[in-house]
């Protein structure tokens, strides 16, 4: 004696070849046993390419750490610029807005935003900065894990507008416990010091995981 | 009385584990009401890798404009080439067929094909020339948006063959209101004046959507 | 009279919307034909965004051959140095382990481990390598087909750290006969000799396999 009740959508054939979805039904009016009418609200979510997220299938916070080579500090440096506009170079960041300048980086992974902390993976990838009227980057990369918790490889694409409190990026791929994974990985600053030092918190959420059977 | 007709399978356990599919049905003979042979051809199409598209699930035409640097347009380039082989240098394409250069922009994008309508966002990433005996490039970067039809990115990459006249690179992955988005988009080269600028008109078409409840 | 038996979990409503799973039934007990208890223990597999794979839905094998540009090999080479760090150039690798240095190629693939056989398809896009302490690199890059087997192209991204016997990267998207498609790359470096030429094994494994209608 509902007002409205759902029922399943579990498959179709011809023009409704492998729908799935939600049927809504009302009672539109009835007589006694001997006469109903209803009515039936369709809603197909077609399989396989129209996908509804309630939640990740898995969450982590990490943050990465990167020390740009300047010219002298080599042995600290966990990154270095190594492509540059016409107008830049190599050791300083091209003004204004570092527009063109590209960075290939080795950065350590921490579980808190303690630099010294051991490092659980290495961010290793490239950004570039491809904004003429302000900071923001280009990111491919890859989290790669081998310790107890995780073994593999989250992979990374995406824009940075590095002046935003939060932007996501994209989570394409991942290998060995991220296998086939997709998802979305929440950045922040978590701290810079000029151009020398800088802090990402990554909060990563998947919401595409496999498991290889 | 039909022929033949379709059910849907919807489910299996063991070695149909989660399978799915369509079986068609055939009356291969009859007595009567007293004997009958069904014949029952089963297509599995199987659950979560292998999917079949019949239309993008979003469609969309937008055109961006490339001006690189050329060492004397500073104020109007959108681009500027950051990286070359050693042969050579960073205001001119290197020759031949710019192999090895790599250049990282900020183009707009607009509704048509003018370079001066309102932008709707920016196309923001890198490109390369990735073949010796031929003009064809290779790119990663991102559409941005942020205006009253569309907030958030779509990122693509991929092979850019670019005499063809059309080509398709990936879409792989979005964010906003292209969250955890999968497409193709369709690239054609809508104007182009010498290496200075060039003009891609790009047809995105997403087969896989998602929506954040 | 099985212990337990497997059904189908076809679809569900309000908190179980589009769930599909299986449920393991077992009789706990029962007294004749009046009354009987069961016992169902129900696994969900939520649809779209947690996947089971048990093989990928297409394997295969290639080879591709790097040969870098040196200075004095600009006929032979099939890539260039185009990015380096400060202490860097573009005739020969950095040292400590290359890291820095950023790679255009333009590479044959083969069926087999002979670089003279007739290619197949070319392997083009970029590498860079980019850990301190060791070699290892990223990858971005296509596989471009247009034979009599395959037609387009397959996008591939990831860590690559080369010292491995073996190691994953992810195929990003793919387009022509690999319309959408996504997996895992397993690489092993076939042969080297030191910095100017290499071989890779590509064990290309997809697990998503689309088909446009």
């Amino acid at each position: 004696m509902n007002k409205t009740r759902d029922i399943s959508v579990i498959g179709g054939t011809g023009d409704f070849f492998m729908a799935r979805g939600i049927a809504t039904i009302m009672t539109d009016s009835f007589e006694g046993d001997v006469y109903f009418r209803l009515r039936v609200d369709i809603k197909l979510y077609e399989c396989c390419y129209t996908h509804r997220a309630h939640a990740p299938c898995k969450e982590m916070v990490f943050f990465f750490h990167d020390i740009v080579y300047n010219g002298e500090n080599y042995k600290n440096a966990t990154s270095a610029i190594v492509g540059a506009p016409d107008w830049g170079n190599r050791t300083i960041m091209s003004s204004p807005n570092n527009f063109g300048d590209m960075i290939v980086f080795d950065d350590p992974i921490t579980l808190d935003n303690n630099l010294h902390s051991p490092p659980i993976g290495r961010a290793q990838g490239m950004y570039f900065y491809d904004q003429k009227d302000t900071f923001s980057s280009w990111l491919g990369f890859s989290f790669v894990f081998n310790n107890t918790d995780y073994k593999g490889s989250l992979n990374f694409a995406g824009h940075d507008p590095l002046m935003n409190k939060t932007r996501d990026i994209s989570v394409i791929g991942g290998t060995g416990d991220f296998f086939m994974t997709r998802g979305i990985a929440t950045l922040s600053t978590d701290a810079f010091e000029g151009s020398v030092y800088f802090r990402l918190r990554v909060h990563v959420k998947l919401y595409e995981c496999w498991k290889l059977l």
